[in-house]
């Protein structure tokens, strides 16, 4: 499962886990230490987690990208495509998971890029929450999960976007941020909680 | 959970089973005896069950629909949204999910129809299967069900395309069903394997 320590990525984890041995997975490029933001969040989940390097190259080309569309979606399509595939090479790579939401505008990568990521290295890719509206989430998120919310320059998250931002302002100056990210809520899980909703109705019937 | 006895709405509803209290509905227009069908496959399978009569008016329009278009998409389409719709106005209704996959190429059920419902009734639509591609689904149905497989002419299910077939039968002649519909695979459940998968890995790290 591809982690952001975000709620998306984290509620996806857990609606996987009674089906699969669920490891969270950080992509990083060095540039800040999201790894360990990420670890921090996966820890309190109680999930396996590690990071993985992504090559330089990968955010080389998400630069141009952004830079020429003057937005950010093929740039973090880009990025997210590339994390998929990094993980789709491992050896033993069965199944990729994500936290895509059927309400996300971006990342919602191409299936035609997915299938041939699918095919290329016979793994199957899945977004648990790609057939949820909004309001299933906000239950959900509601019952498993505490979570900080935020405007994106406030929240420390460890998403593609945290690094993407920093070299944009390495780059081109912090201004430069802002004219290229339309400012939207960022979320950080703070807590799992551990019995509600179903669970609780379920407890409450063994007194 | 809008369903047909198939392996995708049943695969489905085991999905949502560790986070809701999944309960099976199956729409029918009482053409055929569709509801049996579905009880004894829910039963099967160990979920509540009801059955939902739809009014005739919504297949009547299904059949305008085809015998336009020629081929059963806009039809089916508006079969599968009445369904949902009609679950919506439950005064008690809360989340309505079904077992549309990420390569089904009918039903899908246009996002702006979704949203419409979502909005005027107050309800959360989900499709767990949505974000899964067919190797998620293929792994997941080997461990958990015992299905039949076959042409589309010849498995008995709890569909709308199985009464809709028998309406074109009635109206215009068998004949005339496998000149609108193409011949594509169905499947009906058996059985529900009770543990397997991660749960057989579990049960074995405690010998």
């Amino acid at each position: 499962m591809l982690f952001s320590g975000g709620k998306d990525s984290s509620l996806a984890a857990i609606l996987l886990e009674p089906f699969f041995e669920v490891e969270l997975v950080t992509c990083t490029f060095s540039l800040l230490p999201v790894g360990d933001v990420a670890e921090e969040a996966a820890k309190r989940l109680g999930f396996a987690h590690r990071v993985v390097r992504l090559d330089m190259s990968v955010l080389e080309r998400a630069y141009e990208l952004i830079i020429q569309d003057g937005f950010p979606r093929s740039a973090i399509n880009h990025i997210h495509l590339a994390a998929i595939e990094r993980l789709a090479k491992e050896k033993d790579a069965m199944f990729i998971a994500d936290g895509v939401r059927r309400d996300d505008r971006v990342p919602v990568p191409e299936m035609s890029q997915i299938r041939s990521i699918e095919d290329r290295y016979g793994v199957s890719y899945m977004s648990p929450l790609k057939g949820c509206g909004r309001g299933v989430v906000d239950e959900l998120v509601q019952r498993y999960l505490v979570i900080a919310e935020g405007q994106s320059d406030s929240v420390i998250k460890a998403d593609y976007e945290t690094e993407f931002r920093e070299l944009i302002r390495r780059r081109a100056g912090a201004q430069r941020i802002s004219e290229l990210f339309p400012a939207h809520m960022q979320s950080h899980v703070i807590e799992r909680k551990k019995a509600s909703g179903k669970e609780v109705a379920m407890i409450c019937t063994h007194d």
